[in-house]
């Protein structure tokens, strides 16, 4: 079991994604998380003591969350070529965990505007992309250096589409053939 | 010449669009528009009663500005490939026209909480691929109807990436090879 510190600062972090997808960056007091997550008024403060930290906690949360599915998926689906990894990873992203992924999109936005979180989002952005990279060489998949740039910008840009898109629309099929586009597109060049 | 009240109402929508990008969707409000567009107090309001109103003028002036660049495109590089218009339309948006289109994210991230401007988000959405579809006829391009949903997936989230990311990044080359890949992703299948 984790720590008791740091399931409270999860807690803190998962009731400021319900509160960034209901009510936009805007929303995101530490009254308001306190009163979300059903924890005594300041908790939050003690924990993250600017808006700042909060929002930048919110985005390590959602990194580890992301590294954990990503994880699993290596486990739940082993020998999957890059399409089944990139299907299911969207599919998971615009369904199940939508809301952890609408809230960093929000966070994206309001970084334009913040500089400090603009930094911690390109520092999860660079880890992510290493982790990436690292899991599908143990995936057993070549991706080469140079098709990542566009692998990335392909799969991130889908990721903002279906997250944002009605959850009805978004289909095991849709999911597929976007996945296969993304691959055919980045890795056939 | 347009008639005054049509620029009127574009100079309001442009002050709206300033704002989107500085404050966020928060920032709007008609005594906001009217301070930055350098009005009378209460113009804004007598030509946009609610703020729903006044987030969808802002859709439907973006839809303005948007195709009116398209058509451009066409009389400025005539017979230009998919690759060519995809490419040159994700630069021209990401650099000179930036502020334009990340405005429509922060309004496309807010509709996710208001139906109405939703709504008004979806009807320009369906106008624009449908004027897309008509400008690719237009360009002799014949895009197989099958192959639209993941065009416009692509060139959608390629656009949020592109938009996002510091200005800087975005080269002619960085945009010809996405545009190459979107091109290869979406109708090579």
């Amino acid at each position: 079991m984790p720590p008791p510190n740091e399931t409270r600062r999860a807690a803190i972090a998962d009731a400021a994604i319900e509160l960034l997808v209901e009510a936009g960056v805007h929303g995101v007091t530490h009254r308001a998380v306190d009163a979300r997550a059903g924890l005594p008024a300041g908790t939050t403060s003690n924990y993250l003591r600017s808006r700042e930290a909060l929002l930048v906690a919110v985005t390590e949360r959602v990194a580890e969350l992301h590294r954990a599915d990503m994880a699993a998926a290596l486990v739940t689906t082993p020998g999957a070529g890059a399409e089944t990894l990139i299907a299911g990873s969207l599919r998971l992203a615009a369904t199940v965990q939508r809301r952890r992924y609408l809230a960093i999109f929000e966070l994206h936005l309001e970084s334009l505007r913040r500089p400090a979180l603009a930094d911690a989002l390109g520092r999860l952005q660079a880890s992510m992309a290493a982790y990436t990279a690292e899991h599908h060489a143990r995936a057993g998949l070549a991706i080469p250096p140079a098709a990542v740039p566009a692998l990335l910008t392909l799969y991130g840009g889908a990721l903002y589409t279906l997250v944002t898109a009605s959850p009805e629309t978004v289909t095991e099929e849709s999911c597929a053939d976007l996945a296969a586009a993304i691959v055919r597109g980045a890795l056939n060049s």
